[in-house]
């Protein structure tokens, strides 16, 4: 048994994915406790390849960029592991030595976090496993909200306020603009934060959590061009009928993963051919979670200290434990970390409650907007609008 | 005859066509030869229709918001105008005792601009005519580059850097990307920037000035698969092939405007449905030219000295002429504003030049990146990358 701490990372990267592996390594580099400090490249499967990387090497200079870079500097997967592989993975952490394993990552990393730490026990392996959060789509359990939402919210908010002062210029057609997050809607129901801007925010907001109605949501487009002849519609990724089937359809298949046609595509069509009105299509995909420009400083902060607090209790000889994050207020805005479980948080996915979606299945509520701001890490950019100045001759 | 200014906004926004509007606004403000500063609210449609708004009424906090405000805030139009309603524009800035008119616009702006200009002179009104460039596609002819290109050029490229820290960690699939540009290359090519960053930039860029041929295109991404097994596909949403007809098929018609599918989306479905392999498509559309979060500070200087110039020009009696740009020296940086004739920038389209063409016709020369980067308006943010670190244990 060395005196060894490994990084591992899992899933989709995020903002400020490296925001936490800065403050893992920077919290392992202040203890004197720690010698190696390494970090899979490339996630589970780097691991089982042997891909170490040494931190200690990393240039100062590159690690303070990791607060500000997107992705996963070393590297994630999503690597669904046999259950053999546990064995593998826990028999080369031993042959390495490592005593403290942090894994940083979503459900499916908590669930491997959680099952190495069960191998590990059943082994007699003496190794402390903790999990540090992240999800750009904030549907982790337990947890208040995970780092890497607050950003993506940041930059649909903020992005959907540009978009709302480039349509307010020329108002000739809906925009539907798709947001990223299959099963939960926190991210698109973020867009309604534009409205902080000084612009109008989002017209109409469909979300996972409510199952999709066509004539409904042709009603609503309709109203909406009556009453303002323009308007921004964000629809979430993941929008499914009552059935429960996705709203558009498989357009092929690669190994496991089944590939959709776009959600934002299909609906401007509808508006277009039903309505026979003017609608764009707009899918800024992956570049909603990986936008640095607009990372949240409290994202960011939170992340880091996140990565710090995972060192920190594994050095305690905590174990099979995921840092989370407790509401105390939110005016003014206070959390408590603290570390809960792990078996807590395996693979529960946490959807947005009622009370943040409106009566009409169309849009958020105050209640969501007032729980969503702070993670945002400030106030959003104030744009100009003549709604403002009252300058008509 | 009075001593009014107004100002006229027409076409698609962009990031900085506001900041040309405040450099106006502004230089009107500080002469004591104008009384009113008008602008027409909605384009040549609010004009015809007398919607005006006073800008000296517009508070002075809100003025400084127009340098960071995407979109136009007096509004624009996309308004083809026939014959007879130049004869009535004439006959309204007649009426309203205009004698400064102000067209902010691109190639169909200018094109209106200097028919108002030659009506105006044939019916004897005393009106002096100039034009502020503006075109987020740089297709506008006579002029270095114009407000506009530089900004969506600093958006692609960052969003492309961001991307590409994303994808180096999780290399799993190909990324299309489509950028916006029917007809010319200009935003789509400065995605190669992107390596400014310090992150891998586009493995391939399409542009619509080469014909795009699909077995190429499937051999190059064949053949980046093999060498990387990712990578990063840009491309013009008008790409076309030999023949001149768009590479995706009409999904539908709405007046006089065709709608068709994305570019992004069908050379994802190629690559996965003719090499078997996985790709994303990723289409920002709008939000490429209405972000103030990647505005360049380059372009926004550039705009609104374009708007001051135009006033200066105006108020010493020139007409018939735009604002343009001559690059003197690349390294250091230096332009010369300069007048041009309204006739020689009238919907004469400007593309990308061979030189700026790599051979293969899936990228860009060096000499493009070096003409194109200091539009950006300072370098790129840098991104943390373990190909910097050589930490492998």
């Amino acid at each position: 048994m060395g005196n060894d701490l490994l990084i591992l990372h899992g899933g989709g990267p995020t903002a400020v994915m490296n925001a936490s592996l800065y403050g893992a390594v920077q919290a392992a580099k202040r203890s004197h406790l720690v010698d190696r400090i390494l970090a899979a490249e490339g996630g589970s499967g780097g691991l089982l390849k042997g891909k170490l990387l040494d931190m200690r090497k990393v240039p100062d200079e590159e690690l303070e960029r990791l607060l500000y870079t997107p992705g996963s500097a070393i590297g994630t997967s999503r690597d669904a592991l046999w259950e053999p592989e546990y064995e593998k993975i826990a028999q080369t952490l031993e042959e390495l030595g490592i005593r403290w394993l942090l894994c940083n990552g979503g459900n499916g990393t908590m669930d491997t976090c959680g099952k190495i730490y069960e191998v590990c026990r059943r082994r007699g392996t003496e190794l402390c496993v903790i999990g540090i959060p992240k999800t750009m789509d904030n549907d982790l359990a337990v947890t208040d909200h995970s780092p890497g939402f607050g950003s993506a919210a940041r930059y649909m908010a903020g992005s959907v306020a540009e978009l709302s002062a480039d349509v307010q210029s020329l108002p000739i057609h809906i925009v539907v603009l798709e947001a990223m997050g299959r099963n939960a809607g926190w991210v698109t129901a973020a867009s309604a934060l534009a409205e902080d801007s000084g612009v109008p925010g989002p017209d109409l907001i469909y979300l996972p959590e409510v199952n999709f109605d066509e004539e409904a949501f042709l009603a609503d487009v309709q109203s909406l061009i009556d009453r303002k002849g323009c308007g921004i519609v964000v629809a979430s990724e993941g929008l499914h009928g009552a059935d429960g089937n996705p709203i558009v359809k498989p357009v092929f298949q690669v190994g496991r993963s089944t590939y959709f046609g776009d959600v934002s595509a299909h609906l401007a069509q509808l508006i277009t051919q039903k309505l026979g009105y003017k609608a764009r299509a707009e899918k800024p995909g992956l570049l909603g979670r990986a936008s640095a420009a607009w990372q949240s400083a409290t994202d960011r902060e939170e992340a880091a200290l996140a990565g710090q607090l995972a060192v920190q209790a594994a050095l305690e000889g905590q174990t099979g434990k995921m840092v989370a994050f407790r509401r105390l207020s939110t005016t003014p805005y206070k959390i408590q970390p603290e570390l809960v479980d792990i078996h807590e948080v395996m693979m529960h996915e946490r959807k947005m409650p009622p009370e943040f979606l409106n009566d009409a299945g169309n849009g958020v509520t105050e209640a969501f907007k007032d729980w969503c701001r702070p993670l945002l890490g400030g106030p959003l950019p104030q744009l100009a609008s003549r709604n403002h100045w009252q300058a008509q001759l």
